[in-house]
């Protein structure tokens, strides 16, 4: 069967509220012909999402999961591969978006708050990228793109930087970035594709509008945070990029940014 | 007159002889609508790659100079205007693609080694950037991106890195780089967007067909080296970028490179 | 108790089995006058370091620790307050040493595997540095450097280069350095001085020794791996440093290192 | 003749007026037993500085230069040779501490602020380096640290940053430490050490003092920028250091600088 006969299918880990990058780039993909499984730890949220992309003539299926345990994410693989079995669907396409953060004090942060970090920003981006490259690694080489699947990572300025209130955050995606890393250099030689994208400033997401409510320029103002959807389609360039020339990092900023 | 009723054009300087990053960047470009100026020191060869690009139905127009001095390029730029006048033409996009390579162990590098790369690369690329952010800036902000205009550098594996046979090369595209992201942070404020461009790998011109002559899958392999037409269509996703989420720095290699 | 009275302790954490960078710095630093307080898992070992240098003329004591967690480590922490009690001591450097390393293509790599790696480079770093601050912040700036104290951190190449085989521990190592540079901005404010040092070699252990025993030049050749005593040497430059001009971040490789 | 019985020669380009990095540094070897050759554009303070070392019971002598042409550099190392031969004497360090600086935005930077910037900053220390280099190549292996010469190159936050009215500067810083880092991979095989120093804040020279007048804390506050002589330290030990374990690049700066 060949690869562009199959459905193509994107797993987003970290679909959130709904209102961030997530589930944007599921939107997005699910425009651009994708079946999209959600995961994400709110079952309702994730439901309302999937229900809203269904709703709009998409294919969506949420996975929601207690923790980004590696056993709850090994378990999520195995539902999403028994919702879209081969050789009907392929996993083409892999976005992993979940983690922690913590803004703290160095003091002032807790060994639990270390712990959250690392389980969720680097452990489980271990174990998700785990199923992930094994997903790719049974499909063939899409002759659209020269790539058997694109692995993204959503990164922050906090990847490339530590700071006075991001001890904890900043090493674990500075860890993800290292993986990232890691896997773009092992895999490319198999056509399998990863990324990290360095977010370098606020999205507009739900909580950035409760957060700068006394603020309303920086809430309509596209030159000072991130849309979701644009993000998004950084993400579908980056999964339509051909195998000649394809990218491992790329930094996303809004135009005012100061950095 | 609004933005969007001006005839868009893009400057590229470096179009080599046609078979490389700058001119595949004119011919993506032409076929999605832009008028192209092409700047390169050889005139037969732009011209060539001016006329095919007219006869495949696009618009294009050759400025070929005799040297990349601040001089010739401000003569180039005001030709570039007369052509290309406002109200009806408007300069959106500038690829700053020109270069002087010199691969050598330091001490068989002569001043004018030096000078050359210095002048080429960095120089050069100062008085280019000058006259194509003058030029967006009279510009009103374009409604579809958020910007009055994209300034793109070419850069290289060099431009990140000093290895043994660089020395002059990568102080030259180290310089271009730097200048790259002064001019990214002063002038997205004004929603003038700078970007650079890391190839890291060969490319497919005439000149590597012609070096790799005796390992015919170096040259047929998309694994191994970027297509020139590759590189372009990152060009053109960066001038769509929007103003919420954009990049300044992007890397792109052959999936099979080792880095 | 003027802060140049009191006697001065040093404490290291990953003294190894004695051939490596953590008992070469206790050893120098024990020549130079400082008390040193030992901590590794091994407490064999760990005995035998601390008594030869005891018979060296150097005061040292072994503290012995069952794991990194973080609660071993308080434990072994308030151990060395008690044998080196203020106001006759004071902890004045720390330095950590210690770590997981995991050589492993992605897929031979287990949740374990990543699960050390965080734990021991990242998690209990963050321990270690915790309560390293809090110690310095008991101390008088030192009329001689400017400094309550220093705290350096052993990095590796994998710090900040992901690579094929190196997935977990460039991870974990990417974290430690991220950890390293919130704390250093956060705490030099406080004249506390926090530092990274990349090796990017293989230094001269016994198992190095054993590894290379077939290729003896690679452990009599001071060009080609580190010895420990010259890394300590680094070390005592760092925190001899003083407040107007001291580092975050050096590199350290052989002469002849491929890099 | 052994390495360790000629007298060791140290070259500074960049003695500046005296208050700065490149005279504190000529002291500090000169105390340290190294004949000092000083190189800087003025002659009146070139002379001062020299007959100053001289009268501490150091050895300098005075190389003015008109221009940091190759070939004005050419003609100085060839009186430094002249005044210092083999084998009584041996260059063994050597220290480019000259630049040229400006400080504007983009537009306002003419032609030949682009050019004098990489006239002294870039083309003059390829002409620097290359002397040095071919200094330390006569030299045998100096049994005492493993090497045949130690060139230090002093960088600036502008040399890995770009930024709003460093577009000139940090155009030139970037390509110096680039150069630093092909010549620090080519020559360390030889035994030769080249090195980086960026130096990340305010330096406490005559032009600080001067420009900091209103604000008296800014100069008696070692805090809040950097000594020079605390600079020249950092030099020493990067000569010092042995060939098992060199840096190519460390950074500087006073402990409460905002980073």
């Amino acid at each position: 069967m060949a690869a562009n006969v199959a459905k193509r299918v994107l797993v987003v880990a970290g679909a959130g509220n709904g209102s961030g990058t997530g589930a944007a780039t599921a939107r997005l993909f699910a425009k651009n012909g994708y079946h999209v499984a959600l995961i994400a730890r709110g079952a309702d949220s994730l439901n309302k999402v999937s229900e809203e992309i269904n709703a709009a003539g998409g294919q969506a299926a949420p996975f929601p999961l207690k923790s980004y345990s590696h056993e709850d994410i090994a378990t999520t693989w195995a539902a999403i591969h028994e919702r879209f079995p081969k050789p009907e669907y392929e996993v083409r396409a892999a976005v992993w978006n979940a983690g922690h953060g913590v803004w703290k004090p160095f003091l002032d942060i807790t060994p639990t708050d270390v712990q959250e970090c690392l389980d969720t920003s680097v452990a489980a981006a271990f174990a998700f990228a785990r199923h992930s490259i094994l997903a790719f690694k049974e499909n063939e080489i899409d002759p659209t793109n020269g790539k058997r699947g694109a692995l993204i990572f959503t990164g922050a300025t906090a990847s490339i930087r530590g700071n006075v209130v991001t001890s904890a955050f900043s090493a674990a995606k500075h860890g993800a970035r290292a993986l990232s890393q890691s896997l773009a250099k092992e895999f490319g030689k198999q056509n399998i594709h990863v990324s990290h994208a360095i977010i370098d400033g606020g999205i507009l997401t739900d909580r950035w509008r409760a957060m700068k409510a006394s603020d309303p320029s920086s809430i309509t103002d596209d030159n000072v945070r991130l849309r979701p959807e644009s993000i998004a389609e950084s993400y579908l360039y980056l999964v339509n990029q051909d195998n000649s020339s394809w990218t491992w990092e790329l930094d996303l900023r809004p135009a005012h940014e100061k950095w």
